[in-house]
């Protein structure tokens, strides 16, 4: 295609330097080469992809489901006209299918809020932004993240130029202990933390659990140091191990803002996320409002508007499955759970009899979710991902990519939600070589002394 | 709904400033007063929603485009595992339908760019806080815009605390000699414009259209100050009148980044817009690449990707009407620029022989689009809107809400897009009675000395 400026003055050229700061993040340089790597080795076994499983969707079902909401809104007594507004027009910038949400939350999650305190959004990554756009004000308030932490927080905080702290996770989850000490630190050093974004099941990257004990220690924290709590769990739904409840389900004192996602349990082309924002706000006339509500305001300076056919789309769904998702995931969380479960067997065997016998690796054991840490004994960084995608065919992410300052140089992230068992199973062998020639080019690499 | 806190510890209460500063901006409050207002006066007729029409559309066509488009690509090669990830699973985060996207802006608009210089969007508002947050890197980069101006992007900058400075638009649209002057009044105060936001085509909120000589005019200053234009367009396709060149296909030096919608073309639910941003940015190392590649980054921290149903409908419509846009919406223009032209020929009838003869009241005559000025003998604030729709039945809105600053006080914007033929002669019939009353009312709101 040629375009203007063939036979015209000098093209406009930009220094990338004069652009906003969030560009040159390394972060986006890190996913890019994640993206390219993966193009360039299309046979490759990847676990490096969390992306969920789609292939049992058809095209006519989703376009049933926009159909089956619009009839429910029907038998409410909406008119044709209605409909048609409902489909076409501008709505409501807060979403016009938050009852159905709220009393899907308050079914399967025991969540019981007032469809009044729910935003919907263009995928959770937008309830992310607005959350932190609404919250955080001075250049002194800080977001807490666990560390490992998932990349969309991190994205959404460098957008919006937000000063992150990390917080070592254990092996147990993120400790409540631990955030207190940091939420002491940081107000040592005059900041505030206003908000700690956590993922507390099966989380992304690490693939742990937080335990029903720290979810309240955790609350209890929140209370006493006057921080909210991001709540985000993508992955409770597609797992057909036992549920914790929710820390919003444990809400007593309105301290969680609840982010939630559809797209493992529907589809992520239909980018429909939620807030959940039931605490007040005080005006400065002592009149109090809703925090949605002002998530709302953020919302209609970012998009306006969810796309309708995406809210009819998933509404339809809940109401189709009588607002029982897991129930009608259960099939994909066998799968999910299946192919996990074989990937921790296969790397026990390899420990035991294969390739990593004798060799310093560990990994954790989810029971549910997408991912799992596996440590190991070389530096797991850009180059050693490129070796083990052209000399081993087989694809993982750098942990690396989900710390905040230095660690993770040796661990690496497996997702196992998009691979099939059979895959699932020769990628492990092939990861087990990949990791066994490492091991052992670290002395050629770095050769000790000579005595 | 009860939900938790009933019996626990105290609710959470947030101070409104404790929370981010564009949440008390002024602007957003302006903007529930006109919704509350509407909903309290359902019977008024309303010149103040800019809602395009949607009436004509039907759910199944709605449907039958997104199957078109998956035939498309099936057409080109795409198995049903393609499609089924097209439609269901992440995608690119630019968006799928660039290459649909470009075909059209060279069939129907004469932009000829590469599918790789577009990204699709969550609507026109993400597109302009893609192009507002990448472009802009300090806070001593400022915004250009026309006075009054269109409210999404000032709730964009707002938002990103970007400082906006304000053109006044004469009565031929914004002049290319008072952009120069601002260009350099900010320069003496050591601020940089980095870029002129323009609505060129029956601006929102003014109606006014940027004349073709003038067009030429503000790309030289933009070229010769180093600025970038950010042109929206909405109402271009929507109008039967004659349509001059968009700045885009005028733009030889690439100074134009456009931001497209088909809110107003397809229908604002699906919230598809787009940029184009084929500018060259050169990166430390020497390298370059397109301007769009790096709002790309950004748009994957804002909503990761449009959603696919959206974008399907889009591009299915597209298709569906051989890439002619105005054709598909000849009978909508048509009766766009009816009811616009009822409202003026009425405004001038009343004028002539009805409540508005003798008074100093003034409008313009757009040739197209869906709004209109109306200069007003009185001071056009909220209290006045009230009393219009109270007593006689009539919503406009102030044209203060658009102006940076003061001004704006004696002038009332009046959108026709969304109102009948006859109720909009009976609004103008109303309109006249309550400016007559009000222009009565002035003298004794704020009598004369007596002497």
């Amino acid at each position: 295609v040629s375009g203007p400026g063939v036979d015209g003055p000098p093209e406009t050229h930009l220094k990338i330097s004069d652009l906003h700061a969030s560009l040159s993040d390394p972060l986006l340089d890190m996913m890019n080469f994640l993206n390219e790597i993966a193009e360039r080795h299309p046979d490759a076994v990847s676990f490096a992809s969390g992306r969920p499983l789609v292939d049992s969707l058809e095209i006519e079902s989703v376009l049933s489901n926009i159909r089956g909401y619009l009839e429910h809104l029907a038998q409410r007594g909406a008119s044709q006209e209605d409909l048609c507004d409902v489909l076409f027009q501008y709505g409501p910038t807060a979403g016009h299918i938050r009852e159905v949400i709220a009393d899907w939350l308050r079914v399967e999650e025991g969540i019981a809020v007032a469809p009044e305190s729910i935003v919907v959004t263009v995928g959770c990554q937008e309830a992310m932004v607005i959350a932190l756009r609404t919250l955080f004000a001075t250049d002194r308030d800080v977001l807490l993240v666990a560390d490992p932490c998932y990349i969309g927080i991190a994205g959404a905080a460098r957008l919006l130029d937000i000063p992150v702290t990390a917080v070592a996770e254990g092996d147990r989850g993120l400790s409540a202990a631990d955030v207190e000490a940091a939420v002491e630190a940081e107000r040592a050093r005059g900041r505030t933390p206003r908000a700690l974004y956590l993922v507390p099941d099966f989380a992304n990257p690490s693939g742990r659990t937080v335990p029903a004990e720290q979810r309240a220690a955790l609350l209890d924290v929140a209370e006493r140091c006057g921080f909210l709590i991001l709540e985000d769990s993508p992955y409770r739904l597609v797992s057909s191990s036992p549920r914790l409840p929710p820390l919003k389900a444990m809400d007593h004192g309105r301290r969680v803002v609840y982010l939630g996602s559809f797209a493992k349990t529907a589809f992520p082309g239909a980018r429909i996320g939620f807030a959940v924002a039931d605490q007040q706000v005080r005006y400065a006339t002592g009149r109090t409002g809703l925090l949605a509500a002002e998530f709302t305001k953020v919302k209609s300076m970012i998009t306006v508007n969810t796309p309708t056919l995406s809210q009819a789309a998933i509404a339809g769904l809940l109401l189709e499955c009588d607002l029982k998702l897991a129930e009608a995931n259960a099939d994909k969380a066998q799968r999910y759970d299946q192919t996990l479960g074989i990937v921790i067997d296969e790397l026990d065997r390899e420990a035991e009899a294969g390739s990593l016998a004798g060799l310093d690796v560990s990994w954790n054991r989810p029971e549910g979710g997408f991912f799992l840490t596996v440590n190991v004994p070389f530096t797991a960084d850009d180059a050693a991902l490129h070796r083990a995608a052209r000399d081993f065919g087989v694809l993982w992410t750098p942990m690396s990519y989900f710390r905040h300052g230095v660690g993770g140089e040796r661990s690496i992230r497996l997702s196992t939600s998009h691979v099939t068992p059979d895959r699932a199973r020769e990628g492990v062998v092939r990861l087990a070589r990949f990791i066994a020639a490492e091991a052992d080019r670290v002395p050629r690499a770095d050769p000790p002394p000579e005595t």
